[in-house]
């Protein structure tokens, strides 16, 4: 069990406790107001080679981690699929091992199979750190601390907001680290809306949760609405003839977003299905957070990466650490 | 309007004017003397981040862009199409907001549409820059005024210059921006020849165009022969059995550069096609200026980010400025 | 021929001497115990770029190279075949004097054709540097530089040991890299075990070169057991039916490794078909020194590099040099 102030991996919000993402969150908002970093921390940081292993193509989280470790001054590198040794059959663990091996410290992983980052993790020595970016169905860590840190910059606190979470529930590792996260920080409603195929299974035990059929049910009060993206390959799945009727069914279009209110805002991990599950111009509109879901994610993934590799014993001692 | 010292995007040479041109020849002039920038300048670059959001292939227009970037101590990603979101169905304008989202200020795009950089500079906020590195067959600046500085280099200075332009031009952006940029320093002539396929439609107006029916024609007196590749899938539209046949009848051989004289200089944007559009005998003469084009277009990329990054104004005041 | 502390280019083993590998040697000695460079030296090697041209993918190589550059504080860019030109039937040569037109001066080459790096080499100016890392079956240097360091790390010389090195040797640039450098080193005896269609032809004809038909034969008394890679694509032309067949005949397993002795060690370049060449936990026991390989093998290239670009005359006088 760690303390409220280390963090070695990360894994999925299980493995997190409300101190530490406060302590995340703050870093954030440091990281937001400084130009740069004390001496000694930096002087820390510019040896360290970071990589981003991705065994599935994003371009929005693996340049948004680049950004965000050069931000750090940290050496970054990308291992991608098709250019990896997995064509070749080498496995998973043996890519990793010899990457420790190189010099590589900061592991940030995506990969179809649940379950990967956390093997990793098991296997990574001192001083190496592993960042889940995504593993298969189960868990995004950094994307759903993104949101709710957007949500705390927008609201004041998490606490208490409703939140209704919309679309392919069931294949999203996105809903489930945010309907964990949303949990942990006491959000007052966490409202699930999806199509009978797409619903999630098992549904989450948690008291703040609640099942809806019909967007419509869902929205009245709702201070933020997540919207998930439709994996186009899902639609024949669903027997949904074209965009247009999905969009009808189950999407969030203008006249459904007045039901919730001027006051509510929009949210969607990217990237959008423009006319699918989201009409495009709410997306464009003062209501949307999505940007502001990418702009402040890449201070949170900063932040992530700096907790781990600078503790707070590291810096000086008469000044504000992160 | 942009005043004669500042540039903010550069889409393609209409949009430029002679007094701009000559500030970047001459600040492209000054970084090949200096091992390196003012501190306070350099200090203001450290921090920007650069991306390449390449739809298309182009190592040489890429790495040439990494290297310019890199020496003015940028950031610089790659976004290459087969990596990107797009894969996925996100616009370009989406991904384009998300890339300014994470915090990427300078953007040099090629994208198989006409007007797509025009597209991102008309959506870009302050602070952001687009650089047009080839949309469709509509523009490709930078390469235009690597070619003209080269010429500058060369010859002392491009008005005056007989220029014969060779090959695709239908089909060539590289062609329309330096018949525009020798229009605009007044050159003496722009010789067009190609084959009636290829020929440039509609006809540039300049007074300074002449098209050509055959290479023999237009070679007597050039100071310059510019060839263009030949892509080879038109090869067959052109119903052109072999490379061998299109050489003897449209490519530049000894025979022929002989009617230009010796004095007389070789230019080509690359990748060759070897015995295609040139003999490769002439790529590698002492009449060829292909290699200087490419070592001098990094200075002239490096100018035109200098330009957009560090406005004259934040420059010592007793410092020769760029 | 070059003086012992000069080292312009790495093609292969043949073009190297007893002397320049002790030297290189011992600056990977000094690598591993200094946190820095002298000032002087760092401020050389800060302009440089280097770039990874690889035309055949492997993670392993170029990313160890990226680490590699990266830690001597220079500029890296990577080349991959399937973004190269070469797609647009660009040369080898014009992509590389491309390359060096637009400063490059590092390059770190892998094609499949025999004599490419040594081709690549011939054509370079002055103060621009070519390191192998694999041209078709001939060479591989800096892996046989990387074993042999491992070697002399674990039993204080290579001079007198007794090395096995079984798998495809025909195809193999590794092994005819390490073969020639274990007999430049006075390894005592080199013994080569390979299946009849995957032994090497011509057979070596140093002294030390003994052929095995039998893993068996080839393992009592020996120090360093080196398996090779299988390409899984060779199966079939050995009609071996399955990896269970090919690792019963000729790979390393426990019961055999039992006949070198425990104080044997184990190596292979990988990536690792486990269970194929070798039982996977043979590879991940005491006496495997393959990660080993691997960490050494960063320092080694950076020893490589470092002595191409900072040669002896530019380190401080009073200064222990690389």
């Amino acid at each position: 069990m760690s303390t409220p102030t280390t963090l070695t991996h990360l894994i999925d919000i299980a493995s997190l406790h409300a101190g530490l993402i406060e302590r995340l969150f703050a870093c954030a908002d440091y990281l937001r107001q400084q130009p740069g970093l004390p001496a000694g921390v930096a002087e820390q940081l510019r040896h360290v080679h970071a990589v981003n292993m991705f065994y599935e193509n994003s371009t929005r989280t693996q340049l948004g981690f680049e950004v965000a470790a050069r931000q750090l001054g940290l050496h970054i590198s990308n291992l991608q699929s098709e250019q990896s040794s997995s064509v070749k059959g080498e496995s998973l663990t043996d890519t990793f091992h010899t990457l420790v091996a190189m010099g590589y410290r900061l592991f940030n992983i995506r990969h179809p199979q649940v379950g990967s980052a956390q093997q990793l993790a098991a296997l990574a020595p001192e001083g190496v750190h592993i960042i889940n970016a995504g593993d298969g169905v189960h868990a995004h860590p950094t994307q759903a601390l993104a949101d709710a840190y957007t949500m705390r910059d927008h609201f004041g606190q998490v606490a208490g907001l409703k939140v209704v979470i919309a679309g392919d529930l069931r294949h999203s590792r996105v809903a489930r680290s945010n309907i964990a996260l949303l949990n942990l920080l006491d959000a007052a409603e966490i409202r699930l809306v999806a199509p009978p195929e797409m619903d999630l299974q098992p549904a989450p035990g948690h008291a703040a949760v609640r099942s809806y059929q019909h967007l419509e049910d869902a929205l009245p009060g709702a201070d933020v609405v997540m919207l998930l993206r439709i994996q186009m390959e899902r639609m024949d799945e669903l027997e949904i003839p074209d965009r247009e009727t999905y969009l009808r069914q189950w999407g969030l279009t203008p006249e459904r977003m007045r039901l919730a209110g001027a006051d509510a805002r929009i949210m969607h991990p990217g990237p959008l299905n423009r006319g699918l599950e989201i009409d495009g111009a709410l997306a464009d509109g003062a209501q949307s957070l999505i940007l502001r879901q990418v702009q402040l994610g890449v201070f949170v993934r900063m932040a992530v990466m700096l907790t781990m590799l600078a503790p707070q014993q590291s810096w000086p001692q008469n000044h504000e650490s992160c």
